[in-house]
């Protein structure tokens, strides 16, 4: 398998994890987001939406969206729970993640990080839902030592890609003890940090 | 089972629909995002998050986000592709619809229907993303009948809630045939329309 992935970010990041903590080969191919090096016609050939991450498996065919990705790669293993209303729940994380999360945490770090903006300079409104984001998990893991339950899944994959890094968009995690003890446990579980 | 939705919302009609075409019997309790209705402390026990759609499940425990929904109520079903390569290419646009359509496509019609701003005043980026995110369907459909293969599945279901739609936020689909065809082909397929 081929990951198609930028280092920087999170998203490609989730993939990487996830094929390492199932002990499934695959070979990195660094694209500079930056660069442009997902928009030439190469990779749009592999992904029409010009995003990463985007995946090549083994007998040659393209998969992109990092969540779904994940999905493909873990299903049947012990990061996908076993019970059905688990798994629904794991999923709602995943699709409020990118809904709800990424949009504001990763955004934020990106703006910060790799384009220069002070933190005091972000749109309030995008720090606002930031923080209800970040006030929304650490209110669940106050009652539960992963997002679903009592083992690690994909649903802390796909949610500690962007938290762990919080801080650099801005959201220093002082006041949310919780999700700081969460995400020890879940660099723990999958070997990362 | 308890759909909880707001009836102009397509994310809440993907539920509607799903649980039609699965011969799934159910109560929906209509909430009107506009008046609050998702935010008083009642909704927010069910649903931390504040969004419709939510269902209540036949044994009481809460579920939400649109596609985490769907896909729970339609696993194994006809609607779920039994190939693991289709399945994953299902969830693939499952995420890009919440991520990279949805954001463009039903926030301009929200704008415009509900909030009254006029087509021409609406931010040059969002509609640029939008006619993008258009032109990645057409182009996907003018060479299958579905997003995913020969039959319908719920990516079809979550794409087409917002795109049979997008003219009202000034997204007309004159140049886009095969995704006017392919809405025919679904409202079909799930009896809407």
């Amino acid at each position: 398998m081929k990951i198609y992935g930028d280092s920087i970010s999170g998203n490609c990041l989730k993939v990487k994890w996830t094929a390492e903590a199932l002990g499934r080969p695959f070979e990195w191919i660094e694209v500079d987001i930056q660069k442009g090096e997902s928009r030439t016609p190469e990779f749009l050939a592999l992904n029409p939406s010009g995003q990463v991450p985007m995946v090549v498996l083994d007998d040659g065919r393209p998969l992109a969206q990092s969540n779904a990705i994940i999905l493909h790669l873990a299903e049947g293993s012990h990061l996908v729970p076993a019970d059905a209303y688990d798994r629904a729940r794991m999923l709602e994380w995943m699709f409020w993640e990118q809904y709800s999360h990424e949009p504001y945490i990763a955004v934020a770090r990106f703006r910060v990080v790799y384009q220069g903006q002070a933190v005091s300079d972000l749109d309030p409104g995008l720090v606002t839902r930031g923080w209800a984001a970040l006030g929304r998990m650490e209110a669940a893991l106050e009652a539960s030592p992963f997002l679903v339950g009592g083992a690690v899944s994909l649903a802390d994959v796909a949610l500690v890609a962007y938290t762990r890094m919080s801080h650099e968009g801005g959201f220093t995690l002082e006041n949310h003890p919780a999700i700081r003890a969460w995400i020890g446990r879940v660099e723990q579980a999958l070997k990362i940090g």
